[in-house]
């Protein structure tokens, strides 16, 4: 199986089905598109991925028999329908429905705490976060809905990870959320930042983070708040 | 079990699920919450919502034992495992995968088409379809995009639905577009238009389009180009 993914610095929807399937130890090769200049209709990250995805979006995954599959949430349920002992949903039949839940949340929300900060794994922009806090309530409202579904789902199933012992879809699609909330020092009450903290740090993600720093590819379209990347 | 919706003339989430239950012939009672002014933080929609949802959004799904399910696609997926004998998501793998892709394709997509384009099931806007068509590349990509998702799909299953012989998830989630396509004159190939009004015609569909006649309830935050109601 082969994952096509867009720059790990900023590809919050590609880190999802990645670190999903690394963390629950799904063989897979990865095949990176660079985002370059952006994405302008004709440049040569569109050109690529209209070859692989009529949505023209990345991630898209693409199985042994040729089958291309796009949309993160798409990816998870059928990963999850295919390898049904990995238990990539919870198995209980409530909590497994809101599991499903609280990602398709994820999936169509938050749209104001994702415009405003956008993922940028390797930024550090916390006085961006701060003003964010002062003018956007929107953000705010954002994060508030975020630290209390996460503390409610830590309290239910005794942690750590969302819905217990096992990091699940859930956790794996709030883990860009994790890294916003570094880069723009967004505050959360604190057992919903303890978690934020294991999600960090999960191999996985770690690994992730890991190969969005050695980048050192700033894709201008994906910087609203710098003007040059980090020295290398 | 108990489908919580808005107003049938406006919300198309809501739509979504209760047309895949009505044609599936699953039973539920159905709760309507009014958007009445709009969604003010402080209304009575806001406040009734949310006592059900977390999220704070229409459609949600109470089931027999008390749980809520927000969200059309984890309504959905939770239904398709309840009822596997109704197969609501097509039987064969790859075909269920792409279903899965293309319904998660509209839950975070086609933003420009519903944003300039809302549902409204009563109104008749062929100028303002006729205008954002020349003012609007946005609206026009998403058209295309639909209209070649269809053709492909009417084309590879046979129709005279999305996957086949049976009307599925995918098709209740792209009903709300059929609407849209009628409410706004937007043209389609001749295939894809076929299939718009197939879905239109559609018992379910039928059934929640005259509900939505019959509302009567002129919500001035969902009419971007109306100032008035159709007289009653
Ligand atoms: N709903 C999609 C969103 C995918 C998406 O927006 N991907 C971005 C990168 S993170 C992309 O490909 N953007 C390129 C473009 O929109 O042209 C999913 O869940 O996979
Ligand atoms: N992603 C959600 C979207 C639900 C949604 O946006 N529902 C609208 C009505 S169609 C709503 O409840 N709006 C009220 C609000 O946002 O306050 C789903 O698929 O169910």
């Amino acid at each position: 199986m082969q994952l096509v993914i867009g720059n790990k610095n900023y590809s919050s929807w590609s880190m999802r089905p990645w670190v999903l399937m690394r963390a629950a130890g799904i063989a897979f090769d990865e095949r990176k598109l660079r985002f370059g200049n952006g994405f302008e209709t004709d440049g040569e990250f569109k050109r690529q991925v209209a070859t692989l995805s009529p949505a023209g979006r990345v991630p898209v995954l693409v199985t042994d028999t040729g089958l291309a599959i796009w949309d993160t949430l798409a990816i998870a349920e059928t990963l999850a329908e295919m390898h049904p002992q990995l238990a990539l949903w919870p198995v209980d039949a409530a909590a497994r429905a809101r599991a499903r839940s609280i990602c398709a949340e994820m999936h169509s929300g938050f749209t104001t705490l994702r415009n405003h900060c956008p993922m940028n794994i390797e930024a550090a922009l916390p006085e961006v976060g701060a003003r964010l806090l002062a003018t956007e309530p929107g953000v705010v409202a954002d994060l508030q809905r975020i630290g209390s579904m996460w503390e409610q789902q830590l309290e239910q199933h005794g942690g750590p990870w969302l819905f217990g012992a096992r990091f699940c879809i859930a956790d794996a699609m709030y883990a860009p959320v994790c890294s916003r909330l570094k880069t723009y020092a967004l505050p959360l009450p604190p057992a919903a930042a303890a978690y934020a903290g294991r999600v960090l740090a999960h191999p996985a993600v770690a690994e992730w983070i890991a190969g969005a720093l050695a980048e050192h590819d700033f894709v201008a379209v994906d910087e609203p708040y710098r003007s040059a990347p980090l020295p290398a």
